[in-house]
């Protein structure tokens, strides 16, 4: 030991402190508009983004224009040392960021430490989450990207350097009533555990914006198919063709709206480990059975999980791509060898998706460490279990995505893994965890980092509790009830019964507006789910206040400066704040500008918190001024290509409002190749100051769905 | 990503496969009679054993004799893959491991996931704690010692491998009731996060070998001064000399036992960060302070943490070796750079160590991650913020032990974190945490690790828990009253005055049979606190039982089952089963063989689970049939330096007994060149089967504070 101190006791002279220099990062390439990357040191051959595969919007980006690089350049400071790569991005006084992924108790991210970790939610915010995506955004305009696949150590404005120009003064703790055991923090400091790595950077101006150029970069958020927004229903584990089918013949008779029904376990002849292939005693014809279904106006979604059985027939092929660990008993694909994708995809496509299975449930592909590989598992990639685990769920969604695109059908399912670069894939994330109100806040933190999570349910414990989730799961992209082992129907408290039939109905009259955000998602980037720190009148309104924040003039200010993660944007104009059991009243914090509610269209409120008593059968929901609302009748089902349907287009407030309505086929991917429509959709006071809608016509040979068109001035009736 | 998967595609072929072919490891070389080395790949020059700058005690492991190689090492399986380190070693079915450090809740290691990182403790045993040792010794008879100083991710038996001659055959979830989402796994496996490391194992034939070897290996246990085993109190953090001055005064008074009382950051001028010099207004005159307390027989102990305060005169000194973060604007020195070691110990000999302070509390070394340097901090030296993280603690007991050791005088103090290789330091690890049953779990963890543990007083809700708590810590390493918040006393709870007084004087009878205890941790490694598994009969008990294990027929069968951990052994002879607050009746698990009670001398079992309802005013404390207890009369402070004490020597049971009292001066390093004595003391019946007891004299010229022996037949009165 001695001898070796001494050793490097002489070396800190010659090299060492000289070492501790950190460099500059200024080699930034502008690779779309407003998106600088840069490359520090050798970066993994495996990284997110290309795993994801994905394909730029570069349109996209150009029509967002261009934008100065959002950052101090010489703030930005890396150092590759012993294989390891330090990062560091500065943060300013009243900065506040989000983002890193699916976290489910807070929103505000900036004090926190996470290691970001592909796994099941633990219930604390620690980094290791479904999607621990390495992304985030500053209220200050401007996004952070770190395209690794390795599990990082983020210090989110919690570490304080020596040489920092904002580093506080020490306190002395036996006398200073002053003293905190947490200094300020001016930077966000990342530990890559590899010898290199590529950062992007995202300009705003706004954190919408650069949210936006992140989903654009990724290929813009998933467009789901029209069917994938009506009602889904998971069913018990062990069910039968037979059961399945009745149960899909409760729905119709009850007026239950039911587009997809999921199939769990039990339709394969072995799971945990998995055949990938139909148990025929319970499911002896499954094309029929696929075909019956579909005549009824219901497709199916698949369970599974990507641990193969030695009982599959796949088996003796997919072994030599398998890692030297078993999950299970099941051998775990290799994933990132393309041999191994193509005996998996060969399989499900074969028995599954030829007979036109709609989509999979991919569970598995997250955690827990006692379940998954060990981090000591070897594959024969030579990519590294870590790297595996982070990736995994993010190549199940991009091969299953690319098997129904060749086919040019859109697909629709779960998966309870996903990362950066996914933005496009038209997954939805679940989990076992069932907190509502968590729930409510990892729907807010789903729109900061291109993932799509569903507050789905399952039980509950009372009929107010089954109302209240009801509630929030037709706002959210999913509209799922997850009844695999409790088998609960929508119908199952009858107290609420009909409140649960109005809201589940509710969300298919909002499918042409909800299907029209999500073509913004797509060809914007724009998040369908987002949090109030992303509505510009929202943030205006926090600075406003904050510069004279006496909080008992402004309890506004206060409420801004807490972290608001239970209430939210569903698309242009609708502000949704849920009650969850117990509650009968709730604050609700209204934006800039006027605020009109959704039910009467009378006036809410403008740049204030308000407080409101809906009643159970209730929840509140808030229409931005000039805010245009298209619905459609409550289908059962939503409509299928083709398929007209009349719109009642709703308008609050009263500034002229304008709404882009899109359309398309809904089932394919020609809007790939332009065949899909956008209406302009305006509303404006005549000379007499009587409010007109109008609507553009779809442009000739691009679809047009609409039948009939009418008209309802909520806020003037 | 295609060209890359399409080229890893191929490589797959070319070396792929091949490559994930394990390397046996047999190139074991034995270092020490029954300890064996082995270097993997190419290590860090930063390990544990380099760092605590272990001196093997090779006389004491040749007597402990020659071993076999305890494990079959075609199964030990390692390989450097990418820049990591990948370790296997075997299981056998009924096997089970103990150790990985302080773990509080947990003794049995079997089937956890720990990633071993200096820490407080958070409320589970996850790995991150005060002294994550990566040693674990096995029921087989040997043990295992990784020594590195990274943070190591152990899945200590839960991983299953697809080459596994174990692997369960995998079930079908769907129907088979027997499914488990933990099938069994065959070995321990360890990622190293470097490109090598060095492991060493530690041959038996009994764990409690395997435990003896690890420490004697280290240098063997620490040895403290007597004054040490005497009794502790805290001060409020803000107390002046005259206020401790006072306090000592009220012990005498009282007539409680007190050795040395520690002053909390109230001594310094400044803390968090430190100056690590006197506050002048609170201790105008340390030296003259000291001076008085060691008159009145009082030693005393000064907290400090490590982050130095630009108040210090250190400070300008010292800032070239330090890290690039702070902690509490204090700078953090790179301790692994001799200067940075020199600059401290200077300023603390000169202020405080020369003026005759005993020692110290080192607290902060440990964690939390939001208080302590940052995984991206960086230091002169170029060791990683890792490496800095798990050596800190062991680096600040072996400077300090060596300034002691250098002026020829013990120490004995407190330290929050520590590591392998530490188990000659006269350190004991103390936290925050406070959870009764759980410090007595860690007291018996820290027997496996080469670690000390107090379960300290502090406050208590009730009398009831008051005493409770003291009647542990008086069979502890430190019999400690942590009072700097509470300012509680002894006294503190009068209706329990009297029996808190009672332990108290018992800890200081008991000073001649600890002190021969910690004597043998020292000489023979054997931890003088430690749990049941490493005692003989115990462990014959379980195989034995568990052979036939019907649990109706055999209770005991399950109780070894079960882990037992709130029971232990002090030193050779005594079993200590401590009640917990609400407790009137306890089981206790009492070996094979007879077992008397400590007060009374009575036949209390052999081999069985015994209940026993021992009343507040006790905790039940069993002798093994044979005992013998060396016993000094209820003194005050523990012998000075040659001061004579009587001795009372209680004898237990029907069967000869044999013990070994050790004698030194109790203060200095002398017993180092063999100014020491061990006396035999021996029971036996003479011819008419009456029981006499005979001492040996100290050899001439060695050591012998005995003054008048008597004897006590507790058994047979």
């Amino acid at each position: 030991m001695r001898k070796y101190t001494n050793f490097i006791f002489i070396t800190l002279f010659l090299l060492g402190i000289s070492q501790l220099s950190n460099a500059q990062t200024n080699n930034w390439t502008e690779v779309a508009p407003g998106v600088w990357k840069t490359v520090i040191g050798s970066p993994d051959k495996l990284d997110l983004l290309n795993t994801a595969g994905i394909r730029p919007s570069l349109d996209a980006l150009s029509k967002m224009g261009n934008e100065e690089f959002p950052v101090n350049k010489n703030n930005i400071v890396t150092n590759v040392t012993n294989g390891k790569t330090y990062l560091r991005f500065p943060l300013v006084k009243d900065e506040q960021i989000f983002g890193f992924g699916l976290n489910f108790k807070t929103v505000h991210q900036r004090g926190k430490i996470l290691q970001l970790h592909v796994d099941h939610y633990g219930g604390s915010d620690n980094g290791r989450t479904h999607a621990p995506v390495p992304f985030y955004v500053s209220d200050k305009g401007y996004g952070v990207f770190i395209n690794s696949a390795r599990y990082l150590t983020v210090y989110a404005g919690t570490a304080v350097r020596k040489d920092s120009p904002d580093a506080p003064e020490p306190l002395d703790r036996n006398t200073s009533k002053n003293w905190s055991s947490q200094p300020y923090s001016d930077a966000v400091e990342i530990l890559v555990p590899a010898a290199g790595v590529e950062v992007y950077i995202f300009a705003g101006p706004t954190a919408l914006d650069a949210v936006r150029r992140y989903n654009l970069f990724s290929g813009g958020g998933c467009l789901p198919p029209r069917w994938g927004l009506g009602f889904t229903q998971r069913v018990p584990t062990l069910y039968t063709s037979k059961q399945v089918e009745e149960e899909a013949k409760l729905f119709s008779d009850r007026g239950f709206p039911l587009d997809f029904i999921g199939l769990e376990p039990g339709w394969q002849s072995k799971s945990y480990p998995c055949t990938l292939e139909w148990d025929k005693s319970r499911y002896p014809d499954p094309a029929a059975f696929v075909r019956t279904m579909k005549e009824m106006g219901i497709r199916l979604n698949l369970w599974t999980n990507p641990y193969i059985s030695p009982a599959s027939s796949m088996y003796s092929r997919l072994l030599p791509y398998t890692g030297t660990h078993t999950v299970w008993g099941g051998v775990v694909p290799d994933l990132t060898i393309p041999e191994a994708q193509k005996i998996i995809l060969a399989q499900i496509d074969k028995d599954q998706v030829s007979i036109g299975i709609s989509g999979y449930k991919i569970d598995e592909c997250d955690g827990y460490d006692r379940w998954l590989w060990p981090d000591v598992a070897r594959f024969p990639s030579e990519n590294s279990a870590e790297q595996l685990r982070q990736t995994y769920g993010l190549i199940l969604q991009k091969i299953t995505t690319e098997l129904y695109h060749n086919k040019n059908l859109r697909t629709y399912g779960l998966v309870r893994a996903s990362n950066g670069g996914g933005s496009s894939f038209p997954y939805v994330i679940y989990n076992d965890y069932y907190s509502h109100e968590d729930f409510i806040t990892a729907l807010i933190n789903s729109g900061f980092s291109g993932v799509l999570w569903t507050p789905e349910v399952r039980g509950s414990k009372t009929s107010e509790e089954w109302l209240r989730r009801m509630q929030t799961v037709i706002f959210s992209p999913m509209a799922m009830i997850n009844a695999w082992s409790s088998g609960t129907k929508p119908w199952s408290f009858p107290d609420v019964e009909k409140e649960v039939k109005e809201y589940a109905l509710l969300r298919m009259q909002l499918i042409p507006y909800i299907y029209s955000e999500f073509a913004k998602y797509h060809f914007e980037g724009t998040p369908p789910f987002r949090g109030m720190n992303l509505e510009e009148g929202f943030d205006t309104g926090t600075k406003q206040e904050l510069k004279n924040g006496d909080l008992n003039d402004n309890p506004y200010a206060e409420a801004v400066m807490k972290e608001i993660k239970d209430q939210y944007m569903t698309g242009e104009y609708l502000l949704v704040a849920p009650l969850f059991t117990g509650q009968t009243t709730r604050k609700v914090v209204l934006p800039a500008g006027k605020w009109y509610d959704f039910y009467t269209g009378k006036f809410a409120g403008e740049g204030e918190i308000i407080s409101v008593t809906p009643g159970l059968d209730k929840i509140p929901v808030y229409v931005k001024d000039g805010g245009i609302i298209p619905m459609m009748p409550a289908m059962l089902h939503a409509p299928a290509a083709g398929e007209k349907f009349n719109l009642e287009i709703r308008y609050y407030g009263t500034r002229p409002g304008e709404y882009k309505l899109y359309d398309d086929d809904g089932e394919t991917f020609d809007y790939e190749k332009g065949i899909y429509s956008w209406r302009e959709i305006n509303v404006a006071p005549d000379k007499k100051g009587r409010f007109k809608g109008t609507i553009s016509k779809a442009e000739k040979g691009k679809p047009d769905n609409v039948g009939v068109v009418t008209w309802r001035f909520m806020s003037v009736e």
